[in-house]
């Protein structure tokens, strides 16, 4: 699939995770920077039929205005970029954010959600034509929303038209209204946060109608990823887990929108799911995540497990974890877009459970443990290539 | 295998983990405790015909003369035994000890090495006709030595009997001298120290010779368990780790023994082949053992991993370890023991490479990464069931 | 002060902490252990006329019915006390079991505040007849309370009164009763938990009126400690911490009660009130307290700390305090307990800000600096020497 | 003192922290940074008469030829100092660096240690008249040294004076000489190091003789001004501390000298020194450094101490620091620069004990408690005003 130009189209192109994928993609594509950090990169997943770096055309949708040349120098301040390598790639950035379009904001979007969806689809087939791709694979990473509160129409596709049509309403939360849009504009959709999204049987229904696959959802970066990993170490070793403690400090606008206890309880039950499945119900495990302005990019997770070990003996596990969000993430995102644009040349559709490897809360798969997510995304590799 | 009486004869008997095993295994057999630890208590190797708690009957080689009751005290004051079920298996902690014999010490023993051996023997095979036992798994649980030079005689076991037959030399360390007794006597041999114990091609050449076979070694328990289950992670996610630096602080007579740098010098070695085998060689990786008298028997590792991400962003991984190393290895050692037996039952022989998953420095597989040991053990636990 | 007979009553004699203070002061009237952890055995206080450890009676209130000897059995199961020792002392403490009484529990009683009150005072009067004491010192160490609405009797003892003696009105948290009754006994007080106890206006008035000398709140014992410790250093390096987040896992009774929000609010704000002193408003502060159960009385504290150096450099600090709470609040009961006795026998009344060296938020002392309370502590006991 | 032309002359004049602290001076003078880190701003200080930011001239002596703006340019990449920083200055910082002479270095150095130490006081001598100082301040950031074998002549200055004459011996080593050469020309002198430097009873003797003040040795920026905080804390609160355990990982310069073991032995002794005087001999101390290449400029220490509260309960406290050795040190330098000045301003002569706090190993004090040392020093900096 290599010379296949494909498009990915970021929801918050202008977020810190954005402009770090696209800063590097233009990077990797001139040889400025090795790929660390892509999986689709490692020899685990050569012979997969992937969009090369040179094939990939980047747009978005984004509410807020600041230009990408800009955000890139706030974040090389912020040591997440080298800043010789945000000036080397200016001019990519301020072509790509050329391609970036106002995106859906509820408070001051007027007329129905039907209406922005067919603006927002009209926008990404806009430059799937303009530039002539194969495909356009649309990933949110925009900031987390709170959860949605359940409604009827969100599990049947005809009952939400109808709701989105109505412009006294305002039925899918805007994660979701963008994901409406990418499968109208026949775009595979992934999402990269917590957010509904497209995780509504409604939507479902329609991505299997358009015969489009999609992914999801919240990028496992950093606590969730040391957890998927351990936690089956201590079955393996028929040790028992009595509590998993955590405590997430951030800055950056990620801190800043987990500040709001709504939006951080979607992160939390995220979070929570996977420690549940991994350990069961019965493990005390308190999590917090606060805002830490300071912190700026960084994140610091810590974990303290507490367990037994032979004839109840109490042991202990700590970790702390400090990482740059964006960086963990970026590349992650180009590879999410590389595998999704693979598996919908093949003709894949619905939920891609065999990437649960680089989710959270991964949707068609109940797998957590990480060895195992490893083993089902290479065989599934494998299938494609 | 349930009603095969199989016997446990612990090198070292005296010693914490041996202790610890048997305190274990007697709580056990009366249902005074969990099998918290036990993997072979696990769902997944259930079907594979082990012997049950009841069927093990323990003796053992030791140099010290403290007898067992008195040995569980000293524990349960350091809070490695809950004192409550050291006073429930007082009487069967005495009957053990009725079993345990003198071990083998070079600085005393008079006479030549094959001398040695033959009394070792004929306490194990004197033990099995006691009780009636269709088998005795010989553990070595004993202090670690310091690494045997390499001599020509080790890697051809003609030349080896004719050394050790010659009462001016002393070609074998302790722990191959109990290696080859056990050898001799017709018992499968299970190394859980770094010491050289049964790693020499000559002895090898001895087990395939009796049709018996060996795991081994250096008892995988803590900071190293940790090592192969998160290296694999940074790999997986194609994150470039630069560095792995460790401290292990260590009390009890563990930590007595490994300030001896000649001694610490096989238990750092044991580690750093783990690394480099998971992580390849360019990564700086110092390593500490450090005695710290007051800690007991309570063990505090403190990993510091540095690693790259996208675009050459540094971020770290740190982790603190505190277990108690008896409570750690004892369920090992009884899982290793039923094991082995079920191997030896079933007829292999040579190294059990599938019992990697048990160890820092596996005899007969290069698989460091835990999952894919962990795997290869369920595999291997199939074809015996 | 030697040789006179001086009265510890204790408000929650039977929990951890008095458990752990009366078998720690059995053992040390009978050398079983050293005075480890108190602070009036130090070179800097010899000299304070303090009551000698065979001279203190010890006496008090609890609302449970749990026997000493029992509790401290359960204590020795969680690590906290050494089996040893609770057995070589258990005629003592069933002694001093027989001296505790009914506490005050707001749903129970029937009748007046005032009423419960003199109860409470007849309780400790008749002890101090009883054993002929020359004093007695009432510490509360009971439960944390919720934070005690304000209302304006407590601004006024007077007004105070009159709405004790209404059977309709509960105006006094238990703590404050406690409080009250101890005064009227004419007893020093100290409050060694969060809770009001003795910190309102009008029961300030009355231990004036009563020439009563008084000391408090919430001992210091772990994070805060540390805090107060190292914040200084920041301080006089011109180092400007940017953010100090903590989180505290407690297993134990304080861990239940702290699990309900309202009665952690308490906790947290008597903590913030140190770092705000220390550190000023404008430093990013999260705090959480979490039940944790399996820790038992075990207490685990994480604080990262933030801060900028030269050209704003960011750096940081991280903490990781494993403390058993009762054992490092109990032998400061002890010392306070002797150092009160002292003041009150010198005829110091009213708060006691030289004690701040003790606690989380110091009566009669605005200084938090650690090292500025010890010299503080020092020169008063000079003072009374 | 404001307004009197004081010198500054760097040994190690290119090194991190010398670039560190004079690309900061060069921002404070043009007010573009805070002057966060520095001691001397702080309102405790005000009133001694130090020279401000403008009358400070720097130059210095260095055996590497990479000029200072390039090496401010390699710490910005670092993460040492900001990139906009480095821009706004590098016209000073060429300026700077037209001030540095070579240094002695032993192995190419032709002729006798003597004639070393005049073209060393003649560089300084000459920047002093060049630049109408009223004082030069030599300051030592160069790197660690192995110890200097302890001889004869160290003991008596008329007998160095000979050696020095000798051009077959080395009687010095190269810390030594630039301070004999510094005290030669009439200057005091800082040993920022823990070299041997001035620590010799010869250069005392000189010192005294010349009436100049002095002060050092090894500026305390990190792990020991931690244990300098913490440690009384254990004391003051009667806690007994059994062991403290450290692990240093260090990359940059400093880390690959103190990767040779010689070169470490300096660096070990002088921070054992403080934690034998604090805590006493008996507590267990492995300390290590680690060359870790990785890190840069970053520097990681943790601390693990173990000590024994109430009736033994064994209890522990972890430390993590995370920072730029050179951004800690630089500030400090700055500090001992003007209180030095003002010190030989004021006619103080020998050891300046005042300024223990600023050191790991202090010259002409035993005090290692960072609390006494901050008030010895605000009461000197009374005296001074």
């Amino acid at each position: 699939m290599a010379d296949v130009p494909t498009g990915l189209w970021l929801i918050g192109a202008r977020g810190s995770v954005a402009t770090t994928a696209i800063t590097g993609l233009l990077a990797l594509r001139r040889g400025l920077a090795p790929p660390t950090g892509c999986v689709t990169e490692l020899p685990e997943l050569a012979g997969v039929p992937l969009p090369g770096w040179d094939d990939l055309v980047v747009g978005g949708h984004d509410v807020v205005g600041t230009a990408l040349p800009e955000r890139a120098e706030r974040l090389a301040d912020g040591g997440v970029l080298p800043h010789r390598l945000v000036e080397a790639v200016a001019g990519g950035l301020r072509a790509v954010d050329g391609e970036i379009r106002a995106g859906y904001h509820p408070v001051t979007h007027r007329g129905s959600q039907a209406d922005a969806a067919r603006r927002l689809a009209a926008d990404i087939t806009g430059f799937r034509e303009r530039h002539g791709l194969a495909r356009v694979v649309v990933v949110n990473v925009s900031s987390t929303e709170p959860p949605a509160p359940d409604v009827a129409e969100h599990d049947d596709l005809a009952a939400l038209e109808r709701a989105l049509a109505d412009p006294e309403r305002a039925v899918l939360p805007p994660s979701s209204v963008a994901a409406y849009a990418a499968l109208r504009a026949g775009c595979p959709f992934v999402d990269f946060t917590p957010s509904t999204g497209i995780a509504l049987p409604a939507l479902d229904e329609l991505a299997r109608r358009e015969r489009l696959p999609y992914a999801g959802r919240d990028g496992k970066t950093g606590e969730t990823l040391l957890r998927t990993v351990l936690a089956p170490m201590f079955g393996a070793r028929a040790l028992r887990v009595r509590s998993w403690s955590g405590t997430n400090l951030l800055g950056g606008g990620d801190g800043a929108t987990l500040e709001d206890p709504a939006h951080a309880q979607s992160k939390i039950a995220s979070k929570a799911r996977g420690l549940d499945a991994l350990l069961g119900k019965d493990v005390t495990a308190p999590l917090h995540i606060d805002n830490v302005p300071d912190l700026g990019e960084r994140k610091t997770a810590w974990d303290h497990v507490s367990f037994e070990g032979f004839l109840g003996v109490p042991m202990s596990l700590q970790l702390t974890w400090t990482g740059i969000d964006s960086a963990l993430a970026a590349p992650l995102v180009l590879d999410l877009t590389r595998l999704v644009a693979a598996a919908h040349a093949a003709g894949r559709t619905g939920p891609l459970g065999a990437l649960a490897f680089f989710f959270k809360d991964p949707l068609g798969s109940d797998e957590h443990r990480f060895a195992e997510q490893t083993r089902e995304l290479y065989r599934w590799a494998q299938e494609l290539a």
